[in-house]
């Protein structure tokens, strides 16, 4: 029997279980990444752990999501990062070199390698065959110790790809039509892995494009093949020694199928507020835009701004529309800078940002009340761009700078030619003399914190029986940035939990804090898909920093359920979702904790004497670590 | 009797008044500037007047402070700024076009025309030979409905400069010379005309800093002659026709005297927190630098950029020093992209960013805890740039790349050949396209608004009698920045009175808000040279929306001495500076305000039953602009 790409790598990393879909696999990881938002507390993490000198054979720090340094807790952190970094054997990308996502693709990562990072868009890195999974921080930790990285085994799809990309149509359109297709809850559990003719015909920049939006998915990741278009780009990145030949076996199997026909692809938006609702954009012509926002980990690479610049150049926006530019990284804004692409952009009105990711997380670049906005990004939650009733719309690149010069949705058939597909030059420059590799011997290396750099806490053990109030009731489709809203006021945070922890939930329910802390512990009742979007693991620390025990879901997202597990909170299902109805806010809770067990059933009373039936999908390991009160617990127990 | 040039163009456009020192005048305004930390207000002034198209030659209003655009508010300013720009006949300057006073001297200030702006530093334009003066934004909105704009008659100083600049030295430390020999209060009441065989030899981006910087005199003004020099400047800049020669006569009478021989200058740098704190750069040789930033309306020229990217070239800045270099103008931007001048920016690590105040004003790029942080800017007063305890000094930006490179002070002995002085090239790149000019007829537009646009409030009459408490005693040399901090957040506030004022004095007191809500009313105690920095009028209004009746001080900036009057504040001064510190925080003042006239005196009382004697500087029409309860009051009452 044949072996697809999935599990070919997971076969070659596989540590411990095995390859049963849904049981627990332990993966060695041969890379991780981490960002600063995630990053400090990863690597205070890390430093809990006491390991000294990194143990894969790559770490990266990047400062990316917030650049801005509003006051000293911003910079304070992105300087320990540089210090901790060095001191433990991991490069380090300073601020304004550029989105992680994109210089790991471009500098860093390998066809066939394990990569875990901080980040729910590692599987960028998926674009030329890396085997990259967005997890906790504290999992980043771990794996920089050496440890394994568990997941339940995933069912692989395969994406067999026919036909060819035409006129306007872009590699974003591809993973929106699968939005389209599948939802946002449609990947969990799962790998999706592309493959047929149609492969061949997509840049590794499209490639990327696809498997980082695969994270709205819910996927595990998402992977391409690694062939001559792979070798290619990793030549000209002057990596071709990084190269390997990475196919699926002809006959490999796969849990799944699903087919798209590039060929009739054209280009489509996903609506407001989920990366799901996807149309195709001539339904929406004649809605007036305010607001264009190309760039981010999705779409900012060199052939997304060189089209750019061609499709700007000699037109300029109309007053009513701004026009924002991230760049991806330093090395692709050198490209534009050579071939001088710059100053089109800049004559049609287009303002140049610095290389990071800005707007995406809202740091910056709010639209303006009740505005359309038009962006390359992945994710357009409710509130993400910093105005809470602003309406964002997620396209390609291409997409986006024909709709800036338009300051409308106008209907691609009357666009004109597309502009063509670009392939790197011959000559790309080189940026790897920014990243600060780290000395053979970091023993002597000062960690630099600043005053907000706050110490981990210690958590308690789980309760034999958990006794709190459902102190929050929420939907489905719940985010981490509803959890913790992102922004540079609450990002610049991230390494102090308790000033953090004032923010959990609050641009849902301003009253959840101050409740928390009137009862010193609760329970958060959720809907489906509780916990998508961003890896960031403060929306677990935050609430368990407050007194979260349980959160009672109909179903949960993978790396957020994964950072409950960490931190010590239950993750339980429901066995009837209609319970969900008959539970509300105020509600006592009593759940015999300590007679839970793996998939097992357990009955919780209510305060009105009604049981209420939930379960859990945890292994026997997953929930030793949440009895001991957390991973770190359970690590300093031996009991991971 | 010859004249100078700060004579011949009051007298061209003197209203009112006589030309004696100290004497009020009233000038026409040919032109006015407005940016969108004080545009908002200005503008929502302007619509209050109800004059409908503006009645100046230009009116522009640039968008360069607060361009992060978190959440609405800001955007939402924006759009309005833009829209009421449209209605009202004025050009607007989108964000990231550049920086308002870079922009107004590339594109629209003229030799010997008059202009006001809503910024302390639109002395920039004296570079060129325009009278450029910082005002409050009333005034602006005054002179944009066709007003006079009133001032004391200025003495003016003759700077004498000699010699010729030679090595590193640079126009930045012709203004920190003069900043070392008269202090931050030395130009206060005063114009500062250039002159001497020294004025050729400077190019205009070095005028332009050195009347820029002028305003951390205290001076009305700065100003330059027009020569060849500013001829071919404006012919590069496509406009020719702007020019005429501007001189004083051979003999021209000035009213004080300083000399500066140009050839003895070498590097030099204000330290914390003051500009005029100013020592040689080799003196301060070892110190470790964390942080450079390279830009600001001081220094973000073409030549001071393309000097930076000739000292950066083929080096890096270390790991430990951060810089970021926000250029002054798409113009410069696009001169840059041209002559391949990015890249060396880039491979030397260091940050690209927006083009736009950026880190001038804390908006971002905030130092680390404690950091020494390098600027090319204006102002390094305590907690400016977002760090509390960052110690910022104010360097050139030759010297700045330099240092960047060093990553410590060195001695300029060790710097080996400097850059040669840049010219601009024949063909200099328009941007013209990227301004918003108005329609004809603007009656049609509709003038966009946010929810946190609030309309101005109404003030009452001063009362005959003031009886209020001291709720703030403060020190000698208070800003703006101490009064109402910069920065994002509060920034966004700016449209918005009730919500802004509560950030009143809050670095400097937490408490000041609380109390005067407590009261209602109060009084506000101060040292020398109260007001400066800043020309933010929410500085005053702010404290007037809370209810402050009077500053007493020991003496008062000008600016802010004008926003007092334009909101009802008493601006009074002690007789006896001893007096200050004979009163405390909480004593009662009854100040008899209807027994005030114009420079008299008058006895307060404070709650011990001692007097103390308070005059001020007010003309009649001012006094009477305080009675009404502020200057939109007076005009409504036909007083002003």
């Amino acid at each position: 029997m044949g072996k697809n790409i999935t599990h070919k790598i997971i076969e070659k990393h596989l540590v411990s279980g095995s390859m049963v879909p849904g049981e627990e696999v332990g993966l060695r990881i041969d890379q991780t990444l981490t960002q600063d938002a995630t990053g400090t507390m990863a690597w205070l993490q890390y430093e809990a752990i006491g390991i000294g000198r990194v143990r894969t054979d790559l770490s990266v720090s990047y400062v990316d999501h917030n650049t801005l340094q509003m006051g000293f807790r911003n910079p304070d952190d992105h300087r320990f990062l540089r210090t901790v970094a060095a001191k433990s054997g991991a490069v380090f990308s300073p601020a304004g070199t550029g989105i992680c996502h994109q210089l790991h693709l471009e500098n860093f990562a390998k066809p066939g390698a394990t990569l875990i990072g901080s980040d729910s868009h590692t599987p960028t890195a998926g674009g030329i065959g890396a085997m990259a999974m967005g997890a906790g921080g504290l999992s980043v930790a771990l794996a920089m110790a050496g440890e394994a990285y568990f997941i339940p085994m995933p069912k692989v799809v395969k994406v067999e790809l026919t036909g060819e990309l035409t006129g306007w149509a872009q590699g974003k359109d591809v993973i929106l039509e699968l939005l389209r297709l599948l939802t946002v809850k449609g990947g969990v559990g799962k790998v999706f892995e592309y493959a047929g003719p149609g492969v061949a015909s997509l840049s590794v920049p499209d490639r990327a494009t696809i498997t980082n939006m695969g994270a709205e998915l819910g996927a595990t990741t998402s992977i391409f093949p690694s062939d001559e278009t792979t070798r290619d780009f990793l030549t000209k990145m002057g990596r071709a020694d990084d190269w390997t030949e990475l196919v699926a076996d002809a006959d490999a199997e796969y849990d799944e199928v699903v087919t798209i026909n590039l060929s009739d692809l054209e280009p489509m938006v996903a609506q407001p507020h989920m990366p799901d609702q996807v149309c195709k954009v001539k339904d929406l012509a004649g809605k007036k835009i305010d607001q264009v926002a190309i760039g981010s980990c999705t779409n900012s690479s060199y052939s997304d701004l060189k089209n750019t610049a061609q499709i700007l150049a000699g037109h300029m926006t109309p007053p009513e529309t701004d026009l924002m530019i991230s760049p991806g990284s330093k090395q692709v804004l050198k490209m534009l800078s050579r071939e001088g692409l710059i100053e089109p952009l800049l004559d049609a009105g287009a303002r140049l940002l610095e290389c990071s990711c800005g707007p995406c997380i809202g740091m910056g670049g709010s639209p303006v009340s009740a505005g359309v906005s038009v962006r390359t990004f992945n994710r357009n939650f409710e509130g993400r761009s910093g105005t809470q009733d602003g309406q964002v719309y997620l396209a390609s690149a291409q997409t986006a700078a024909k709709l800036a010069l338009d300051g409308e949705f106008t209907d691609p058939a009357t666009w004109g030619p597309a502009p063509d597909r670009v392939s790197l030059p011959d000559d790309v420059p080189s940026i790897r003399d920014l990243f600060v590799f780290p000395p053979e011997d970091g023993s002597s290396v000062e960690v630099l914190r600043g005053p907000n750099i706050v110490a981990l806490e210690d958590f308690d053990k789980l309760p034999e029986t958990v006794e709190a109030k459902v102190l929050l009731k929420v939907g489905d489709n719940i985010t981490t940035d509803h959890i913790l809203p992102a922004g540079a006021q609450i990002t610049a945070l991230r390494s102090n939990i308790p000033a953090i922890s004032q923010y959990i939930f609050s641009r849902v329910d301003e009253g959840f804090v101050s409740r928390m802390q009137e009862h010193g512990k609760g329970v958060i009742l959720g809907g489906e898909n509780y916990g998508q979007g961003s890896s960031r693991e403060h929306a677990a620390l935050g609430p368990r920093h407050l007194g979260v025990k349980a959160v009672v879901v109909k179903s949960l997202a993978r790396i957020h359920r994964a950072n409950l597990v960490n931190f010590g909170i239950l993750p339980l299902l429901l066995v009837d979702p209609s319970d969900y109805d008959r539970l509300e806010e105020g509600v006592d809770l009593t759940i015999p904790a300590s007679e839970i067990t793996p998939g097992g059933t357990v009955n919780m009373v209510a305060g009105n004497g009604a049981t209420v039936a939930v379960t859990n999908d945890l292994t026997e390991k997953e929930l030793q670590i949440i009895q001991a009160g957390g991973l770190l617990n359970a690590v300093r127990e031996g009991k991971s």
